[in-house]
């Protein structure tokens, strides 16, 4: 209680922290939380009783780390740090909407088998036991199963909730589930490559006719003016202090080209509707199908401004499975992109106008509440001047990285005003 | 400019980062950050013309990498990334008082040699420059000595300004210097030893009765209450979602006590006059004094509050050297800790009434306005409640880490209310 004032404003206030990214070469340790992540390191607690006491959560069910890649390893390392998940528990529009979307298929829940890949601390695995689910599994590779476990012990849902530490592609079950939860989505949607995990727990254990939550997602594209961040970031070395630093701006400019930024943009920031990369539907989707996504788009500019890049951004449907058929399984669209199907201008307003007015929808749109995820920018090395009605056109090719599979490379083709530009990235 | 509120403010707006610290084990890449650092990696961009032309920046000066060890190689790749830079410069506490201190002794610097330890992008050695120096050598081991050229270049400041691609250990210059000036300051003041290569130049390169900016450094400790970050990321867990997540609470406070934590507090966090752990003479110090610094220290609470742990700031002086003998070298209380002086409650008060009222003085307080290095919080695994006149007592050690030299190992000893422990952690 001494003397001066705490409502200083400059940015350094409060504590700061982020959802991790998954790491350079450097091994950078997390996911989720470039846009400033903390000191994020790897501390544990074993709890006395936990990993003897409830015959779900044994040795035996542990699978041998030997069997793990090292960047798996690395990767579920990652979410063993508590912060990783407060971060996600504290992001109300992600636990609000899986929350409200495990109360609207209530009904279909009830009495029902559900499995939850990746259930970290264990909470939508608690919301669905609250559903009135008979059983749950709760899977989880990291180390944060052991508190999942403690956590359903506490709850008195041992009976009901059992949570199982592997990786889903090692664990077993005796049974066949009802209903497929999981929190999946990364950066741009796919980084992370955790879908394919989804993927092959609904071709082993889903029955026919099983619910997928979320059931479809959808990512987008669009082109970005963000003057604001330009002159704070690009344009500040132009004038420093009275001293000319424009020496700095190739630099600064490579800094901001190299690798996707995590940013949280506005609506205000875009400029014209999104284009659709890909549409996911969690039923028929394959993994294969995952490994490299490429999408030719065509925007016309609504307005005259600086074009700085371009947004990225993903929501989730929870629909149900009743407007799927049953044999799901073998309508997938194996090896092709559904994406052509949105290949053009007006597809975000077609698609949307399919939705129910009641779908429950997960947004990381620009002109929706912000959320962990914010939005993924790819920015230029130099912004073009577009005018009204020009057009913005090119292509663009996501796939998982050779060199560690759960990272994306972005391959990025853009034409505009007669000029073509491509530009290669790697999301870490 | 699709429709949509841009007013959000849950914590995901805007485009946060933060100077980044040197890393752990697993490699993290950089300094100065911990609270919240960005996706910061290794940007590089060459410009065609600088490294030929300038005399100044040839092959010869620059010193083969294979002289630097593995930890300064990472440690100075750090400071290539032009993010460090901009967070740096825009702390303008930081920048406004290096400024102001310059400015303030122009008389001394005027038509003077100056060297300027760590240069980065050059903004000190330019404002030396305008402040009348006749020759200003700029020394920078990092990659954004390349830039620093290019900045001098461009402010037609060539002739005076000399920027050295090198570490200050190794280079060579043709004549001593009059003024030494450096940002050495690592959180909690000695993290990242930046201040051995200050205490080299000075032993070298500078004239008896020169002048050393900052001059003093101080750094502080007390005891802090942090009741709001305590519920938000510890009391947390036991309600989430109407869940009982209690489960998560030791390694909730095994996260927060394992390491320093980088944040921002107020004066209102801080429950009694703070302890000088530290008080630096820039001109007598030895490298061997910050090998090890103990102290002891003694509290008393001036209130009834939970202790969540110790708070840990700095502030540097800049005075000049009048105040000094010219033999000053000789008169450095060499392997002894100079805090000893101030080893009671009073000390803060008796050391700043011993400041002149004009002496410029960056702080690092809580009670002053916020800069990126924050405050630096060791949190205890349980807090204590303390009442109002309550002893807090025990020891703290800052060591070099022989793990890496720039890390820092922390010893701490506390006592209070009849309990006793001890924490032992590292800064990375």
């Amino acid at each position: 209680m001494l003397s001066g004032g705490s409502g200083h404003s400059n940015g350094y206030s409060g504590y700061g922290r982020r959802r991790p990214r998954l790491g350079s070469r450097r091994a950078r340790d997390h996911r989720r939380g470039g846009g400033g992540g903390g000191p994020f390191r790897v501390c544990s607690y074993e709890p006395s009783s936990s990993s003897v006491s409830n015959a779900s959560y044994t040795d035996g069910d542990r699978v041998a780390e030997s069997q793990w890649g090292e960047y798996d390893r690395a990767y579920f390392q990652s979410y063993s740090h508590v912060a990783i998940h407060e971060e996600m528990i504290k992001d109300h529009v992600r636990t609000d909407t899986y929350r409200a979307a495990i109360m609207r298929h209530q009904n279909f829940i009830a009495g029902k088998v559900v499995m939850d890949v990746g259930c970290g601390t264990g909470i939508l695995s608690i919301f669905c036991a609250q559903a009135g689910a008979r059983r749950v599994y709760a899977i989880e590779a990291s180390e944060i199963a052991v508190q999942a476990n403690e956590v359903v012990k506490e709850n008195g849902l041992s009976d009901r909730v059992i949570v199982l530490h592997g990786r889903v592609e090692d664990v077993e079950i005796e049974e066949k589930v009802d209903v497929i939860i999981s929190e999946w989505m990364g950066y741009m949607l796919l980084y992370e490559s955790m879908l394919g995990s989804v993927i092959f727990a609904r071709d082993k254990w889903l029955k026919p006719g099983g619910l997928i939550l979320p059931s479809h997602a959808t990512l987008y594209m669009a082109p970005i003016t963000n003057t604001e961040r330009y002159q704070d970031s690009i344009d500040f070395w132009r004038d420093v202090y009275g001293i000319n630093m424009s020496a700095l701006l190739p630099l600064a400019k490579q800094c901001s080209f190299e690798e996707p930024m995590i940013e949280t943009v506005s609506g205000e920031n875009v400029l014209t509707w999104p284009f659709v990369i890909k549409y996911v539907d969690c039923y028929t989707v394959t993994a294969r199908e995952l490994e490299s996504v490429t999408a030719r788009y065509r925007f016309a500019s609504m307005m005259r401004a600086p074009l700085h890049g371009f947004g990225f951004w993903f929501d989730v449907e929870f629909n149900g499975p009743v407007l799927y058929p049953s044999n799901h399984h073998s309508s997938s669209l194996s090896g092709t992109s559904s994406s052509d199907l949105y290949s053009h201008g007006a597809s975000t307003q077609r698609k949307r106008q399919s939705r129910s007015s009641d779908t429950i929808v997960l947004s990381t749109a620009p002109e929706d509440p912000p959320t962990h995820w914010q939005q993924t920018i790819l920015y230029f090395y130099d912004p073009i001047e577009v005018k009204q009605d020009q057009i913005i056109e090119g292509s663009i090719t996501l796939s998982q990285s050779k060199e560690n599979p759960r990272f994306l490379n972005i391959h990025l083709e853009y034409s505009s005003g007669g000029r073509s530009f491509v530009k290669e990235s790697v999301m870490r």
